[in-house]
């Protein structure tokens, strides 16, 4: 087999590389009142260039009418309200501690030598998008605080209004004494790049895709350096014999109806069998009128005539839409093992009043987030308490759910001595 | 292109896969009691049998002896001592904390949720390592104690002494109640079958391999899952102007001539221009009365007319042996532009008296452990207080440095709650 290779394309790639490890270098140093100074002086230029930018997403937007459907155009928008929470965004970011220079460990040895063990930045990110701007903002801002220099690759429909963003947020790097080339818009709508980046682990020391599954496979199946992916939310909850069925209703209509079309919310429901004659016809009138389509086994269908048939289909499908799958299962291990086989491993909930049957749940359930008596929506960096984030890792390697400022880091160990040899 | 696919090869790697997995769930859910008591009857297990683990070794020396070189034979061979040694190890890791349930963090929301990180294992390990057959013992003690389990692919020529290795450890997990197929050892020696496996990312979650350069870019290169990587040690030792001679010698001796043949041996020395005159022919006369070669620069020759020449290559090259490259460097930000440059971001050493320097040194050199003042030797994980270790990662993603028990784990999120939702 042989390839055409553009060797303007393999230069373009090369040159950004080379230009983000430089930047890289001088932001591993840089220091956190710098960071900060930066995230605050881009918050500021943003508001005072909102109009600029407001009028490049309107050409993309203008542009987008006639490709794209209401849902990609919305998610392409930008308001004077969505700008405004980007900017609270950047200034919450400059108020979360530096991962930099975080002292994780520390002890003495018996010979007198002082290990530490210090965060540090990855390097160099390559962060691969689809049509939201603000990611854009929020994308940049972690990086850099994290001491990252980053390469981004947001969606062609996108391309005026990230380019209208990164002006500002470069400008604010040179102004603050930080390196210009620390963030690289690609202007380049060739997809053909994006490999030759991917073949370059000597420039790029991590890759984040978020987008969809194809994009995030051919990255994958690509990447010659580590790859974060935040692939889909197939998550459950499981009502289980113990439940209070007060608090099922209310966490499955939140978990289910309240952001149907985001990564957290529940897709499938699993009901334990001895409950199922009295919680299902309840929790379905509920559903019902929250306007959800109720999808289920046989014995669901026993108790909701009006439910549809759910195929194995279903219960593999994340919907991101007012649509839920049921299963009646035996009992907790039939839950743990329909979870564990149908499940996407993001986040898996329990409702119990039975502590055994949670802490069989929280120990056998292998997802990034296990939660008990509470909605799955809350796997979030902030909900969490762990800041902005660029992710939800579905990987078990390096980070696992949120990514925020210290998933973007490694650590180095230093060892501080005076003369110690070993014997 | 066609490749011809031993089909028997691929059943035998899923059938392997499967039943690691399926011991994996169970191991995962041991309690550390067990775990231990397991590493306890093996290392009593392995006292008892020594005579049968020594007369497989046996077998596999006479047929090495046509075959490989006196170095490779001597770590191919197992002694009462050797394998003492390891039964300590396996006491050592039984004593260590169990990563598995470890609580990283915790802390209660406002909404009154209880957010917990917890240590979990990764899963499945795929080990593969060359001839010393105690690494058979040790890569089997701390992945079952982090609640992996583990397949072992060790060199040919040890094959007999790692069977009998595997048999004695196999039969105490089943006498401890854990599942046999916690580790399982490929005894077929055809190399396809790793091909295999590294394209199962379904049934092996982490791919360690530990010997040759080529070996390992095979290994990166081929593997559909993550990869922890233990590259080569071209360690460093910067003599700073304000260096304390006496206690340089000391640690350059010790890390160059306490053990050559190791990753933290340093391979190459970086002088200061200042300092070069008084320091290179007290410290050469020293490394000589070692047998160490010198290969410098012409600065260096300057100074030492009987060392050879150091070519590009020799600062690329990790010796093994008792040679060192030596440059004389014009600063300190020579020495770290050299080491970030030609190191292999294992461990590199400065030794000054100047407490700027070491902060700068510290800051600005990338590697895995840096030393002030002390022997790159020290880059261990008993040495550095972390317990046993399957190996010295140069990645940066995950783990580097030392990879211990909680290096070969990951974690989960578990929230506690009583109903919240999310508004």
């Amino acid at each position: 087999m042989s390839h055409s290779v553009n060797t303007d394309l393999v230069q373009l790639c090369r040159e950004m590389g080379r230009r983000a490890k430089t930047a890289a270098q001088l932001l591993a140093i840089a220091t956190t009142d710098t960071k900060n100074r930066w995230l605050r002086a881009v918050a500021e230029a943003i508001t005072n260039n909102s109009n600029i930018i407001l009028e490049a997403n309107q050409r993309d937007l203008r542009a987008a009418q006639s490709k794209l459907n209401a849902a990609s155009i919305d998610r392409l928008q930008l308001t004077p309200a969505r700008l405004q929470s980007a900017v609270n965004g950047l200034n919450q970011v400059a108020a979360l501690p530096d991962p930099v220079g975080e002292v994780r460990e520390s002890f003495i040895r018996p010979n007198g030598l002082r290990v530490e063990r210090i965060g540090v930045p990855l390097g160099v990110v390559f962060f691969i998008y689809e049509s939201r701007p603000n990611v854009t903002i929020d994308a940049a801002a972690l990086c850099v605080k994290s001491g990252n220099a980053v390469i981004l690759r947001g969606g062609s429909e996108a391309l005026h209004t990230n380019i209208a963003l990164c002006n500002v947020i470069a400008d604010e790097l040179e102004s603050t004494g930080l390196p210009r080339d620390a963030i690289q818009l690609i202007t380049t709508p060739n997809r053909e790049l994006i490999g030759h980046f991917l073949h370059e682990p000597q420039l790029i020391d991590l890759v984040i895709p978020r987008g969809g599954k194809s994009l995030i496979e051919f990255i994958q199946s690509e990447a010659k350096m580590p790859v974060l992916k935040h692939y889909d939310g197939n998550c459950h909850i499981y009502v289980d014999r113990s439940a209070d069925f007060d608090i099922a209703e209310r966490i499955i209509v939140n978990a289910k109806c309240q952001r149907p079309g985001v990564c957290n919310a529940a897709e499938s429901l699993l009901v334990h069998a001895e409950i199922a004659h009295a919680f299902l016809p309840r929790l379905s009138q509920l559903l019902q009128n929250h306007g959800v389509e109720l999808r289920g086994c046989e014995l669901t269908r026993y108790h909701l005539t009006d439910a549809k048939t759910a195929t194995e289909d279903d219960y593999r499908t994340e919907y991101l839409d007012l649509i839920i799958s049921i299963k009646v299962v035996k009992n907790l291990d039939d839950a743990v093992s329909h979870i564990n086989t149908y499940g996407s491993h993001h986040t898996d909930a329990i409702i119990t009043t039975d502590i055994a049957a949670a802490q069989t749940f929280i120990q056998r359930v292998d997802s990034a987030a296990v939660m008990v008596n509470a909605s799955t929506r809350f796997h979030d960096g902030f909900e969490l308490g762990l800041g902005a984030e660029i992710g939800i890792s579905t990987d078990k390697f390096h980070a696992r759910g949120p990514c925020g400022l210290r998933e973007l880091t490694t650590y180095k160990y230093v060892v501080m001595g005076e003369g110690q040899v070993r014997s």
